[in-house]
């Protein structure tokens, strides 16, 4: 009787998986990750070479998109059929042997693992490996503390309608902006808006060997690629004090 | 002429350090980290047996607090100093050698690091290794995503005023706070007042041998130790997509 192991990747340089992650990928004999179809998928580049020779692969290709609404009920429907798919033909796997679900960032935060985690629980054991996360990865590679102090971050998807963006713009001290793709010229008229463009960085691929950050401002909004983090640093709302508790 | 290379440790179990970390700190020949006078200290406790026998270690011992109002001028100077002393003496033994600097969590989210890195500034080389940080241990522990589809995600300190908590606990879809410690009948006031109280969870000691894990409901506000989060989780906005993009 095997078990789920759902691990986290970490924002992309496999220096900076877990120790625990980096062994149970090494010694996998089942992996299985999410794909668009044709793809290698970031997940199974992140591992390249890690993989044992005879391991078994479980490339987990999205519905194709092409003919139906992207957030339409029957596209839905359709990457419901997906999931409870999956999530089947890993629970019958796993009652013969463990299998690795490779899972980018952290699981648990914005993960499409949840998809499946809802649908395992009742019916064999899982195990959650935390991961860095995406935007740790992104703000480390600003070289600027995120937060500190009594700061106050908030996490955002650049799915968000713009007003909402706006008003939670203005509440927080420190932003990170996620999912943000072709969402990225609504994001930045929302930062405009709450007076924080200026201090707005782009961080595409953190930890990547093609990493690349900029100043928001600068940067051509219409050419932005998916895997990208739009980031505020907090200033720090009692200097000098903290640390100490 | 060596360098500077400020660690994250991740949230407490060795295991869930990067392989990065893990190689650096074994391979350290001077480490340094912050603890209180008389006191192991988490970050040390983290790495112990992964030093090698031969490592000069710098105890960075926070001045003692009890004469001086916590939060007075006077404190905030005595600590100044403080962190002045040690970014002079750290960058004094980088002339001739690398130096570890140990941070719990990931050094650049609300950690003390960063008094020090801002006086390296200009002085010294500095690298820094992201780690997970302890809010991510801590929603692992719970067996739950803390975030899903557009979740707003906002960290709080339990050091704010308890109306701003109150303000932020109402806008954002989950929530953690940290540095709740003796904060903690206010944290849950703000929750209360905020109708968000009996969502909300304790973590303490996130992913160590005693982890303990709690409805904040049925904690006793008046006996948690420093290391402890607050944790409300999202429902997600958008149920069932998510995912692609
Ligand atoms: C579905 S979410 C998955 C988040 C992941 N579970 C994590 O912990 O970071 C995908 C989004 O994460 C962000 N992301 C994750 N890793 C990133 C990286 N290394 N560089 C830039 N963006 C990243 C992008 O905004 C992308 O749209
Ligand atoms: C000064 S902050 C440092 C945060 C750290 N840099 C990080 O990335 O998590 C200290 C606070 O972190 C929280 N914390 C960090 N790790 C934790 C863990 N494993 N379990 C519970 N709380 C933790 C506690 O709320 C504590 O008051």
């Amino acid at each position: 009787m095997g078990k789920i192991i759902c691990t986290g990747l970490g924002p992309g340089n496999p220096d900076l998986m877990s120790v625990r992650s980096d062994r149970v990928i090494r010694g996998a004999g089942h992996v299985a990750y999410f794909r668009k179809k044709g793809r290698q998928g970031q997940a199974r580049r992140i591992v390249e070479g890690m993989l044992a020779p005879q391991v078994v692969e479980y490339a987990m290709e999205y519905p194709v998109t092409t003919e139906l609404p992207f957030d339409g009920a029957e596209y839905n429907d359709a990457l419901a059929m997906f999931y409870d798919d999956w999530a089947d033909r890993l629970v019958a796997v796993a009652a013969g042997a463990d299998v690795v679900v490779l899972c980018e960032g952290d699981p648990f935060f914005y993960g499409s693992f949840m998809h499946l985690y809802t649908r395992f629980q009742g019916r064999v054991e899982v195990e959650v490996i935390p991961g860095i996360t995406g935007m740790t990865g992104c703000w480390t590679a600003t070289g600027t503390p995120i937060t500190w102090g009594d700061d106050v971050l908030t996490v955002l998807m650049g799915t968000l309608p713009e007003a909402d963006m706006v008003d939670h713009m203005r509440a927080a001290d420190a932003l990170v902006v996620m999912k943000t793709g072709r969402n990225l010229p609504k994001v930045r008229a929302a930062l405009q808006a709450a007076g924080r463009l200026q201090d707005a960085w782009l961080v595409e691929r953190g930890t990547m060997p093609d990493q690349r950050l900029a100043r928001l401002v600068d940067v051509d909004v219409s050419d932005v690629p998916y895997f990208a983090i739009v980031l505020v640093h907090g200033q720090g709302r009692r200097p000098e004090i903290g640390g100490v508790e």
